[in-house]
């Protein structure tokens, strides 16, 4: 097969995603056969359901049930794994690299569970995993980083990788509306999925990072190991306080790594950025990421980050990466499948080598003393306060007071957090944000 | 050699460009042969003056003053054409091609005269040619066009394409300073060349327009035939008068694709961008480029467009893509080099067909009538006023007037100028700028 000038191409899991790379394929793919010297034929598609209504209708003679069947087909040299999920993905996943095929994936959950898995099979068998669908959609990021900064060590990447809870925090934003309104709004919109926990809490983003950091130190970091917070404790006080204080918030994924310590930190959280930040501007369900690189200095990349026509152009992107191997035949090594940086002696660095101002956020009662009891505590960690913003009463005899801080680090803020948390006055669990100050 | 373990690489030109790839290249070595599995010598350069000092010393052995002896040495795998100009540039290329060689180069003028050439002997040949550097310096543009983004069409792709005119046009408007002025500061500086003419009249970045509109459409575009206008008359009371109106002033790249008509218009102008868009907002040596796919919408590429770290970068990467496809024998054909769409009945769009909204500055007559007469000239254009920004009359007699159309089109606006110049009362040449309204 690999030496034929037929590809022949099968989808696993045939929701948004597929129907949306098997629509914008069938369109074309006239030109890209042209381009690549190759014909592409959709052989087969998997899915759970053969007769639920889809939007994107198939001959019934290409659907099954079966997606080990598509996995293991020796007449197919690509299979798309659309179907999300960890367990039969990956079992799809493993059983097609074990056949030497192409697979193609958009699904991060699977590659930051399994990564080091799938590319050890991928290079025992003479298999090949192509994935730039899995981080920021349509912005071809991996190509970008694994192949276009080549020459480049990475002393920080960050940015928005999640467009549903960049969409939540601009409509929190604009509308000066609470996070439980707009969360159902976007679920009507089919912004947000019925499940937001993936997305709100900061995991998916998590994963797309995970991805991120493999790619540019050759380490897998475990989601577990990362600073993960979500959005959903964010007021549209935060965002009056924030822009007081001259900054928006954005949900970040941000990995940087000393180069002298060789300490890597990747870690998800929503973070104060300075409102002329490029990143800062960045609305609705785009995605954006800042690449720093030793040689190249810093570049940016901004696009949608999700939804069916931008994943599926970077399916498709693979699919023609894919086209262009399969033509050499299947042993071959493209530039796209550069070895990650080898990790050498990098490890996970230590929080107290997380460095940074914060934001923090108390509900207090509204009486004399609690300021001078918050900052002797903050005091003991020697976490410098940098300004205080306190607002009106509350009826109910408490007060808002958000305190800013100079640099410090995680460790200690987070002992701060827990003893201040522990403090009478304080009556609600404060809100501890970061502030991110990249130099561009 | 092709099947051999060990690449070697030439270079053509060991100036600012040269130096930042050789010493860039001696530092990530390691690194990249890890990665690519293969082993990259640098073995020869060519230069002018072997005797002239330079910042990166290379050994004496290496150098040579014959830039042809380099691109036919059978040993060389990699020939990097980084002199500049477009002679013996172009011998040095078609040379190497001949020999089945890939050339790295980041000469965009040499692609823009001689591209149907270059391509059209390396795929004679069985040679390659890559070209990363010639646009946007370290943002890998080249590669997310052809590959990451091949699954679409381009209706738009606009940006700053020229990093010295962008450094010119911020410190204008930062110190409100005159233009020669900022030149002269930007030459002592080495933001521009002793020679500016090439970066300030907006053909260096018609060259490398003509490099995208030929990925993006199959076609090459003469800088002849482009609207092609610099920025040498923008003066402080421009920037003022844009910021009125609610724009800052850039120099855009345009290359706009009407998929109904088959109409094609490439071009260079200073163009009125609203504040709010993101690239209105990207300052100094910095390029940007959006790029609006039909199936990914629109994405955004920011990083340095110029200058030795960036420029190797890219260079760099073009070598990593050419050792991996020498890794597996020359004859290979990457979908790094996925044939640029086919042309099919693309046309030039007629000037009519370039629609937009205009910013028209005179220096006029400060007496009675005046407006009166501008405005019944493009009335007989049919070109409809939306607004004016009369300035004080200065002490000479003269008054700076500022109009601003609704939408028309070149052809319109052209003889609008022609007839409008040759009013006794309008005093200097005027200056049209025009109004970039592009949606996101």
């Amino acid at each position: 097969m690999s030496k034929s000038n037929v590809i022949k191409i099968g989808l696993c899991g045939f929701g948004t995603v597929g129907q949306g790379v098997w629509k914008h394929l069938q369109r074309t793919k006239g030109e890209m056969e042209a381009r690549l010297g190759v014909r592409l034929e959709l052989a087969r598609v998997a899915v759970r359901d053969p007769r639920r209504k889809r939007a994107v209708r198939l001959p019934a003679s290409k659907l099954t049930t079966d997606a080990m069947a598509v996995a293991c087909d020796p007449a197919i040299g690509i299979v798309c794994e659309l179907m999300g999920g960890t367990d039969l993905a990956r079992q799809v996943t493993l059983a097609a690299l074990r056949e030497g095929k192409v697979v193609v994936s958009a699904n991060k959950a699977l590659i930051s569970a399994h990564g080091a898995e799938i590319f050890a099979t991928a290079r025992k068998h003479g298999g090949h995993f192509f994935f730039e669908a899995s981080v920021a959609g349509g912005i071809p990021i991996i190509k970008a980083l694994r192949e276009g900064l080549v020459a480049n060590r990475f002393p920080c990447i960050y940015g928005i990788l999640n467009g549903t809870c960049n969409y939540i925090l601009t409509q929190m934003e604009e509308l000066d509306a609470p996070y439980d309104c707009v969360l159902a709004e976007a679920k009507q919109l089919g912004y947000a999925e019925a499940d937001e926990a993936l997305d709100v809490q900061g995991w998916d983003a998590a994963h797309k990072a995970a991805v991120l950091a493999w790619l540019a130190h050759g380490r897998w970091v475990d989601p577990k190991h990362m600073i993960v917070e979500g959005i959903d404790r964010i007021t549209p006080a935060d965002f009056k306080n924030a822009a007081t204080l001259g900054y928006g918030i954005k949900l970040l994924a941000i990995i940087v790594r000393d180069f002298a310590t060789d300490e890597l930190s990747v870690r998800v959280h929503p973070t104060l950025l300075p409102e002329g930040n490029v990143i800062a501007n960045v609305n609705g369900v785009y995605n954006a990421i800042s690449v720093t690189g030793d040689v190249v200095g810093t570049t940016l990349y901004i696009g949608r980050g999700a939804g069916q026509d931008a994943t599926a152009s970077a399916v498709i992107s693979d699919i023609a990466d894919a086209a262009a191997l399969l033509r050499h035949g299947k042993n071959l090594h493209l530039t796209s499948e550069v070895a990650p940086l080898p990790a050498g002696g990098v490890k996970l660095a230590p929080l107290e080598r997380i460095r940074g101002c914060y934001y923090l956020r108390l509900t207090v009662r509204d009486q004399p003393g609690v300021l001078a009891r918050i900052a002797s505590v903050m005091a003991r960690h020697h976490v410098s306060i940098a300004s205080v913003i306190q607002n009106a009463s509350e009826t109910d005899g408490t007060a808002s007071l958000v305190l800013t801080t100079h640099e410090s680090n995680e460790r200690a803020m987070q002992t701060t957090l827990r003893d201040v948390s522990r403090l009478a006055s304080v009556v609600d669990r404060p809100l501890l944000l970061r502030i991110g100050e990249f130099s561009e």
